[in-house]
């Protein structure tokens, strides 16, 4: 009802805050048998975290998972997973200052109006902190859907202002390729083609240096998706997948398959030709993006989410204050010039945990083999 | 779980195909002491009819609904409304001879991937033939809104394939400039733009007589919504609002204010400045489309959805059948060459829904006053 | 929210009232493959069906089911099944005089509180007419469960006033027993005990001749129930068990096993040994009511459910009407002296619907094989 | 659907077993501005917490509660609430050597079926230590129902064994006179009817040397409950309490109001007569337990729930290992010998909560004034 628990038959709850105690997670519903350490969610925790490159927000947090629940000797019990993130880094006088001021596309004025006050420290609740503890439950999301069908999620920047890459094959990115430079060098922009990638971080670094920030384009890519999975009307999986990213902080737009392109089309051009490969049906193009009546045919599902560009910026706003009396702000608080590098593994975890959920649903929650 | 719910406060659930004895939907959670009779369903019930123009599919379904429950004496009791919308025109030969063809671009393969079998009359429970009950619903939704919140509704079409509408201010289009010209005939594709109508009519009666389709984009204007209105983190309105109009056969693609053309730009000129107006707080400018985290500002809520064009081509198409085999198939039902024009009342319904959902979540189901 | 919908992974929503069209039922969730007809609904409805002796309600319904959706050639296809039983006999003007008085024991104030106003027909939502559709939808479930697991439900009366069955092995009591004396005669009061069930049609007519009205107790014994069913802490089996049951009209309590017995005995006397049977793990006695820790283990399931007497009695009762003044009113509608004897299809509908939901939660909703 | 989550408008989730990092839980749902800081949390668990008196299990519990989440400045904001609790006195060692064992009367059995294995510390996830984070999140629902509606759940021992407590007016009976004897002592045995208090504990000392243990009743009146709250059909007030109630450990019985007393009674003594007191209209008796049609009348709620004798026991026990193979078993945990007195804050905790949850869907969860 209030919107903090997501999903079904594998839901998880989350609760906590920019600033305070921390953050946590209630993974219910995750069979039992699956092995599981806090090491496996160390990975996606760091690339998401704040502090990691030059172009993202200078934030430190340790990001430190504690799995309070769930497993016993090394292995899933098939009992909820409580994972528990805490804040560490917190300089609550950065906000105390703007407490009574509505920063200009923040959601400190709509929160105002729902709750009749707020917690300013951070943006509260509104804050991008809350994801890291989705991203954490995600990591167990990811290691099932990789154990129980073998598929893989992958994320990558696709357009970062007027610069857009240009990816071949989207189901043959892997994340080394998406994480490094061909030279073994961290992609700190997470676009694996390379040239663009370049264009894109000279950008963002001129976009800080201005005090300015800019939006950009993510693309994720399932591979592998279990055959048939989605349900009809209501929760199709593209309605569930758009609910997941639309979900996440500063996405404006979300498209799959062809997407708005396809208002151009005639539907003799748009059908994808089913076709019969090695025994089984394949289409032979992909504008389908994966999903036929929101459920999957086995072709690799392929998204696009829009990101607004970062609302906080350190340059002069004009705003008002709860009194309705003008005035002018500047963000003191660490952001990033540009969300795209860091969303990347958020919108893998969405689309991770839609994905456990759907298997859930169909495959029930009985421990694994 | 099967995904045939929607809403959480007020909930509908649906069930019926193309083919069989009907559709119906219950609707859960609506207050009571709503005036309600059948008279109030047909208007966006004759909207969404098949048969109603010469651009749209020529099946003749009277559409006629019946409430089954859940008033008394012309209002609603807060018990469950159930409504029945029989299907009539039901010529179920004209799909025996593609039951075992995979039509291109629609649900057959994935569905028989999913159930193992499939009801191949008319698309089944894939066919647009469910969301009859949706409208039917949403307009007690849309009821509800006008009387608690003054909140209204309205959709039109904005482009099919390169013609693109003008709108100057989206909410104070009326229904009535969508349904009518100003000399007062239909304006069957449902554009408020009258030049940009006249093309499209055009245009889609070009691809009709081609035997093949288009696509196209639809806007969803939400005056005065209800200010505060949204959940955080997961039930962000914006996330709610994607999954309904997803959740639609044919859409391909959602966003909202700025949506994609935010990607190229910078926050400065992004963020839209608050100001005092009238002793209310407002933004000059509306690229957030009226949701900052989630959550309403009070601005009007303006998305837009992309359709793609109907994969149901009276033309010769390629594909396989349920063994592989690689046959064709010339679809012989009847089918609209653009959607987009029905559509209209469907996304009004979808966005209603949510808007009317959100607001019982806040307000409670006490008996209206 | 609003407590109309049942069950999670295999879910039943209701709506409909004692008066108009009718009530309905959307069942979501059932997987795809099972046969099923209008035919497997007659059976139950009959036992349910009010008119069938001279013990229970006059009131004459046909109860003939329509399944609108979800099935096709004979079998569900997992998509929602509607089912809709038509109101046949109503008698409206039975209740008219009654609008304004509130019946001793019925709903009739706490709903007026509620709703501000209700439909005062035959009890509105608050009759057991809409357990009709319950009834329907269980028959469903009791397929699946027959089918998947070989699993059973048998209720029977088990007290009525101050008279007690005797049931040596409660396993062992078929829906034959039940039905049927040991000459073939009908068992109209449903206790297969045929020496207490005499009595109990005695006292019964007794009562009814009195324009009194009587209370009983209603056993359920689930045999080979699937072994390790039901979900930790909320979802407990004993749990859910406890809310279907208490949710039908008239139940006053329920328990399990030992049940209230148990608060007399010592820790020593009451936990059950486990033994080895034929290389299964079994229980030599059966006071845990084959529940553990809220999960199956395996021993037949036995619940109690205790049914107040009828509240409508043909005698005059002393009440107020709304506006407080003092009255009399006697009910004149129809109504059973006793609820036992129809109670009993509707207790094993509900334990059915508890059972089938929990094993789609567990097994997930892939097609039939 | 696995069970973890509880409640709809306002729902908590609960993660955590007997040892490991800790038990947490998520509330959602909760109205922004409730005064709420750990101190309104040590009450509660306080009076649930082991070690407080001798007839309880001596197992050493800080139970301090941490609010991690949801409240700024004093105050809730309306975001989710996360509590967490630590374990601390975790003595592994008592349990390794029954991990292979069955214990008679415990989840063991049911849960190696279920999960594959389990978590055999303590009973793992079965164990009643999860419900200190009911009581923790139930007492922010006291909170609000007092602030609301000033409604007041108070609950005690009824009967341990054959000693049944007499009591004259529930709904006076207060928590004071639940906690202390009138001479200022500790009533450890929470029962108000002093003399049978003291036999109960006389009772409970005897068990607790023969190494044994005792079964009893607990009774819950809600007094001032809010009128007309409850749902028709499945969410019955009288459902959603039997729920909670029976998704406690060990509870095997539920009834309310006459309960099943009322298997024995006429309509014509059973129904409870309405009338007008003070302007109000109220029931002269009050054998229908504060609900009819499972919506509240006004009147008192009164409800009891047997409680089965503690199934851990110190004595040899014969059961059977993974293996099926016959052996015996002495529990060395340290157990209650009566549940009861730490039972009637876990019973006011469900109640509690379904009473919030309920009253929230009503009322919506706007700001508190």
């Amino acid at each position: 009802m209030a919107g903090n628990s997501f999903g079904q038959a594998l839901r998880i709850t989350t609760a906590g805050e920019s600033h305070g105690g921390g953050n946590v997670v209630i993974i219910d519903g995750m069979p039992a048998g699956l092995e599981l350490s806090e090491d496996d969610l160390r990975h996606d925790l760091a690339r998401r975290r704040p502090g990691q490159s030059h172009i993202v927000t200078q934030r430190d947090e340790a990001d430190a998972p504690e799995i309070l629940s769930g497993t016993f000797e090394g292995r899933t019990t098939g009992t909820p997973i409580a994972i528990l993130v805490r804040n560490t880094d917190q300089r609550s006088k950065d906000y105390s200052d703007i407490k009574d001021l509505y920063r200009p596309g923040h959601a400190d004025f709509s929160y105002d109006q729902k709750y009749g006050f707020r917690d300013y420290r951070g943006g509260g609740r509104s804050s991008a902190r809350e994801t890291v503890v989705r991203v954490a439950a995600a990591a167990v999301a990811k290691k099932l859907l990789a154990q129980v069908c073998g598929t893989r999620v992958v994320a990558y920047v696709m357009q970062v202002g007027e610069i857009r890459a240009q990816i071949a094959a989207a189901d043959r990115i892997t994340e080394k390729q998406v994480e490094r430079f061909s030279d073994g060098t961290p992609n700190i922009v997470r676009c694996p083609d390379e040239n663009a990638a370049k264009k894109m971080i000279a950008l963002i670094e001129r976009l800080r240096k201005a005090q300015d920030s800019i939006g950009g384009v993510a693309e994720i890519c399932v591979s592998k998706p279990p055959l048939g999975l989605g349900e009809p009307v209501f929760d199709k999986l593209k309605a569930d997948f758009a609910k997941a990213l639309f979900s996440l902080p500063a996405v404006v737009g979300v498209e799959y398959g062809s997407g708005f392109a396809a208002a151009t089309m005639r539907g003799s051009e748009h059908n994808d030709i089913f076709v019969s490969k090695g025994g089984a049906v394949k289409t032979k193009t992909n504008r389908h993006g994966g999903m036929l009546g929101g459920v999957t045919t086995g072709m690799p599902i392929l998204l696009r989410a829009a990101v607004k560009p970062t609302s906080s910026l350190p340059q002069k706003q004009q705003t008002v204050d709860r009194n309705g009396k003008k005035t002018f702000i500047r963000t003191k608080g660490r952001h990033d010039p540009c969300l795209l590098p860091r969303f990347i593994p958020m919108a893998e975890a969405m689309i991770a945990l839609v994905l456990a959920d759907h298997w859930v649903r169909v495959n029930g929650n009985r421990p694994l083999p």
